[in-house]
């Protein structure tokens, strides 16, 4: 009954054996092993994109913020939704590695829409130097409340952003979940849709801790890998970064995982559905928020049950006001724990 | 007769195995994990430091930016000799991660004197807010040229930094190191000489990618994990790297391999002497720089010696002209790939 | 007829002859001149403030940045309107100067309420290193919609602050129009309100280019004056500063310059009343948002009028669509000038 | 007996007469004055440069930093003189404004040669992204120790920042006097000699607060712009900046007041030098260094005259021991003062 997060499950055996197996004999560092070429060119491969440029870091804040850094200056402001991770969660780190940009909150909502993208990015008039200058629109797919971008959607996103020459980034922590949750092709969602880049979720999703920054046009490579260096993240021992993302593509294991962690998510939310709980954002990848009464929520955490009250207070007085609970599910996610978690929850 | 760089050779087996046994269910993410507790306890032990906080991040470079970000602030200069790590090879992430501080240049050699110290600081005269302002001290002890500073010679250091009311950071990429090359105990090493805050080396010694930053005040601790957080570099799978630095500290791991690197270095050293080479800075850790004639040079490197000519140039003309090389020993090196070097240096 | 904006009229002839008498001899630089001294011991006084700390810097984004940057750390986020000057009007100079800090727009209004700013703040939970942390409340009096917070309304939202350990910036760009329109003291306005830091404008009532900060807490006094001097605010001539602000604290002089402006601002809005204009925002000080049919504007325009159509197309096709204009008044409006634009707007 | 700065005089009554000209009527603000466009002509005539784009900012540290930053990158390094205006005087700003750039200084005199400024950018070796990358070199012309560079000599730096691709910034906050001194055009001194960006100082030349940055390629023109408002250094009342330069560059005012310090100079240091002070650095423009006895300080200062003591200590016990002082003149300094100076140092 562990669903406080995705990354609180263990790594995936076979990125276990690949970092063992990587551990053999000398390799040289900074980026400049044999494996680091064969994950570019497969994560080439798998993208269809054979200019893309791919790099590796271990966060996915990391990802983020220096995949951002690249895309804008620190004068202009980047489109987000409100919930977005990189203005909840990330410490202000993208205004650190961009110098200083702004973030714009696009809508209320946790996705965001062609029609309030357009609003927002038409509301930072540019009225010469006085306001911040428009810069890249940033789309978190899955989003931070479990929904999902269909790849038209993230199209008709980006060409919203054409419309103003402004370039956009997918902030794919969980993109592997929004792949198999629309079944569409790496692609699709990205480059064909308008990205321009990419961070490439591998740690939530069964890796120890690393992302690949996918850069579409190979123009700003050169920049970023100063950024990367300068933000203290190329690591000399690249080699384990490497390995882990060569494991993580091989065999479709990053697309097994994903699948397999979408559909003990979806398991939850039909018992949790049966069982009376209410959904603000519909259950569509791995993570779900479901509201229910506050006894059933103490029930399950007599039980043991892990996972974060979104909304509510547990300690409150009424037994039959609801709360709401975030519940995420990774690749590790047991049959057996979530039978139990229902059935907890049924009481 | 791989001498590259101590970045090169394998994880040690310890390690793997502990990263093995730490991917066990479930763990709560970002520092939240029971080994990292562990860790603190571990290395307030062995420092006798029972004060001290410890937080772990990936690489050296974010170790040194983040604790002199906290030791400083964007309008003081920092205090290093001119072959600090952190002047000549983090691509200005020391700038970067303070805002803006400067880096002050003490002396022209591998080491700072308490002269050479006394004559930068008070050069830096602070004159009302025209000049940058006096900062922390930086030591790299062992030096980017293998030589080694005594707990005295620290001491001393720490000395006249603290005239000035100057705090002192010692980046110990190679802490183990200097440890068995002077006998001196951590405490001795770092806050008995002076230092408020280390960068305690993991990766360069057998780990794959850990570095503790131990500050012995507790004062600035709650800074430095929004410095962290915001810097990208709070691990969300956070296990794994207490799970390495658990492994290093466990039964002096890190001492035992340090003094392996440096038996090897020593090894090394003494055959080159023999040989007739020479060495502007005398061996004392880990990394060496012996000259020899060019000829020499070419027949290693077609035998398959892996190590950076440091000066001069393999193809020039002259056979018998001194290069400089810089021959770097890990944990793994191996008696016959020295033995081998040696003999085909002999020629 | 010129409307544009309170920097467009010309400085008050007792500013220029301050000048030309600070013209004599020598004095020395970087705020070292007496004239400094005097002008601190003045604001002092007319704040009730022995001990608040004064410091001159010649434009009102220099001023509120510097203030913040003093009152804040790079991973908080700043509380303010959203519109805001800092918010919209500064290309990203606060985020610049506090090193990357965030701004957090309080409801959706020209001025903040302490039901709004409780929301905001309670809003930005700390969650730990994860989100941004709670910084400064920054409150502009007169807002950029024209409408002024009183001394109780000051206090209230300061009282808000307190609650959660923040302080309070309160941008006054135009102080002096809102002590004016509410007949508050300094004291009042500021201090006695919980406000710790004023930008106290004086460019655009009168003055060719001087802003003085005042913090009412001298301990971060130094801090301040290394921020000035990093960021280039630091005039070597400092003398002409302080010759304008001392002219403008002789005799009143900055109040009777804003109730100058005030009292054209509400002679115009009468008469646009008169004439059937509608005002979202309520005039109160020296800029006013009247709404008139395009036909009218068009006229005015023709006529000579110099003033922002603020929403709306000036060559849009409908005669009887409503337009908003912005209309400011400094020192200098004329009666005359009122006179016909009221004339040619009623045609 | 004013020697202490040529920021301590007044300004000049030209400048002050266009102030109060420029303080008629109405003018829009931000660099939109029609004086603003006179001035950039005018300078483009001066320096035979048609293509230049040229900003106005009230402070030569706000010249240089926003200049430096805009010719730069975060992860490179500037190339300047130990004694750089840059590097010993602005408190960090380069860094600040520029992201966090290295400043490495060039040789150890007040002037960098092609020798000493090849050696330094060669040991830069770039090495990938380790190390900082090669940025802009920064020429000071005066410099910081009175010397002067010819145009032939700004043009060997230049050649050689050139073979790295590397671009050109003055800092002529002293920029007249150096023509004066070495009867080069403008042109000579700058663009023809491969100088990219000057800041052009005006005020220690007899102006209240006003230098021009002049890019002779208009290319990061918007940049500049940007930065500059975003710097907080872009001033709404925008018609005095102009006024100032105006004035300064009619009928060559601008070369006479350097003409009138520079001869100022000339005379005291030819008295100095009868009267057996040394020189260790022969004075060229207005900024003289000699030493001469303790003794005649001590009378010095009894008298009345100001300037600094450059090095030693005026309350030493030797009264014939040689301390260096520091003499600037600028435009207002007075035959009497000078005889003076001489009568008092002579005994």
């Amino acid at each position: 009954m562990f669903f406080a997060s995705d990354n609180t499950g263990p790594v995936h055996p076979d990125v276990m054996a690949a970092l063992a197996a990587a551990n053999e004999g000398y390799a040289m560092g900074y980026g400049a092993d044999a494996l680091a070429a064969e994950v570019q060119d497969r994560i080439r491969e798998i993208f269809e994109a054979p200019e893309a440029v791919v790099y590796l870091v271990a966060t996915g804040t990391a990802a983020n913020s220096l995949a951002l850094a690249t895309l804008s200056t620190p004068w202009q402001t980047v489109f987000c939704s409100p919930v977005a991770h990189i203005h909840e969660d990330e410490c202000n780190a993208p205004e650190f590695f961009t110098g200083g940009a702004k973030l714009t909150l696009v809508g209320d909502a946790d996705k965001m829409t062609p029609e309030t993208l357009r609003a927002a990015i038409a509301g930072e008039e540019t009225r010469g130097v006085h306001g911040p200058q428009r810069g890249p629109v940033s789309i978190t797919n899955v989003t931070e409340r479990g929904t999902v971008y269909t790849a038209g959607e993230v199209a008709g996103l980006c060409a919203v952003a054409k419309e103003f020459g402004l370039p956009v980034h997918l902030d794919g922590a969980r993109f592997a979940n929004a792949l198999v949750a629309t079944n569409a092709t790496p692609a699709e969602m990205t480059w064909r849709a308008g990205v321009d880049a990419l961070s490439f979720g591998g740690t939530k999703n069964g890796c120890m801790g690393v992302e690949a920054v996918v850069f579409f046009d190979a123009e700003k490579a050169w920049e970023f890998e100063l950024r990367r260096k300068r933000g203290a993240h190329l690591f000399s021992k690249h080699r384990y970064l490497s390995a882990q993302m060569a494991a993580y593509l091989q065999d479709d294991l990053w697309l097994r995982l994903a699948r397999m962690a979408n559909d003990g998510a979806a398991k939850l939310a039909d018992g949790l559905k049966d069982a009376g709980a209410g959904f603000e954002w519909e259950p569509q990848a791995n993570m779900i928020f479901p509201s229910f009464p506050r006894k059933r929520h103490q029930a399950l955490h007599e039980a043991g049950a892990k996972y974060y009250v979104w909304e509510g207070d547990l300690d409150g007085a009424d037994p039959e006001e609801r709360l709401t609970a975030r519940l995420v599910c990774d690749w590790s996610v047991s049959e057996d724990g979530i039978d139990r978690f229902l059935e907890v929850l049924k009481g």
